[in-house]
């Protein structure tokens, strides 16, 4: 994969779990770049998570995932934290993952990070367990920091009609080509009816997660179509 | 404020606390990059919490700090979220709150994100207080994150002699030049204290902390400096 003048990316590998949210983001943003790339399943809950282990602290000693590794220029590249490698993707291929003109660049990311700080974290795996092991229920303050999230979003949304053209939602939350700000949605929601939130309140999210829905990269990149997606339970 | 051929900034307003974290990480880039701006207290506690007033609600329906706006070509222009806040300064005056190289820039983003999604949403007042209420210690579980992500922040330090040298950390996190990595690394070394956090496993962001703190810009974004800064306690 070469773009943009810089370093040809070698044996590209996405290191992940079909259900973790950041991990589906950086699969819808390698489809929608048209990047190669090897899968290399994760599984966080198999042998007390492996993202423990030895082996994954030193691609990421958070324990968690996605990790992207590859090598350029005979050097090895590793990268964490799923917007950073999204933003990097995205300049190396001169992609569109973000609106070209400043200010709707700035929105874009202003609402992937209204998920990716501001809900996802609340939701994460650690944290509800050692909620839930001090005693209080980490599920059931998960479920209303997304609930309090997307709806902060969705006002959000509403409030944009006093912002610059560009910076308004349009067929996608910003204008009408899938941003960033898509790619952070698309995996909240599907956690939101994971967490049984209802989303009738939220028109505009819903929306554009049925465009998300009939999108050949959005489609490719869902959890049911990785290789280490389990059956639903009976 | 012009640059890099965009548009005026006008009227730059940064709505914020003195003990917000994300706030002081706008105000460490603001000083950084020599942005002119007026600074408009929200206090996060008297009041019940001025982040929860309606007014507030229209400026952030996430109803937290920071909130950046300005005027532009006569229209209003409104961002949260820290990171896309800086991402948008420094793109409007060519700042080097981002080291210019694709793949340190996306190291320092990797870092950055470290801290903004994966430490500081765990120690959230919201999340804290919710904690709390349902009966566990939502201080004690926000200390155990802080820990938990700075050992992980030093160990990414460590791993960064496999990394190309441009992305290995320097006097700062990436190279030798502040960036959005050490915007986010100082504000939650300082919660890090607060919440009793040892950090003499520490060295590097020991390191850096001590170069900050005989930085002008970081001297002059410190929460004690800000007017709404409370004296301690007796």
């Amino acid at each position: 994969m070469r773009g943009n003048g810089s370093q040809t990316m070698n044996r590209t590998t996405l290191f992940g779990y079909w259900r973790s949210s950041a991990t589906w983001r950086v699969r819808i943003g390698l489809h929608l770049l048209g990047i190669d790339f090897q899968y290399a399943p994760v599984h966080l809950v198999k042998d007390g998570g492996q993202q423990r282990s030895p082996t994954h602290r030193l691609r990421n000693p958070m324990e968690q995932v996605p990790v992207l590794t590859w090598t350029a220029q005979g050097h090895k590249h590793r990268l964490t934290q799923s917007l950073a490698i999204l933003e990097y993707l995205n300049q190396h291929v001169a992609g569109s993952l973000l609106p070209s003109d400043p200010f709707p660049r700035a929105r874009a990311r202003q609402l992937a990070e209204m998920v990716n700080a501001g809900i996802q974290p609340l939701q994460n795996l650690w944290l509800m367990n050692t909620i839930t092991q001090s005693g209080a229920d980490g599920r059931a303050i998960a479920r209303e920091a997304i609930q309090r999230g997307l709806a902060a979003l969705e006002a959000e949304c509403s409030l944009a009609s006093e912002l610059p053209t560009a910076a308004q939602p349009g067929d996608w939350l910003v204008g009408n080509a899938p941003s960033i700000a898509d790619i952070c949605l698309i995996p909240q929601i599907y956690n939101a009816r994971r967490f049984h939130v209802d989303l009738a309140p939220f028109p505009t999210l819903r929306r554009v997660d049925q465009l998300a829905a009939e999108h050949p990269s959005f489609r490719l990149a869902h959890p049911d179509a990785q290789p280490d997606a389990l059956p639903p339970l009976a």
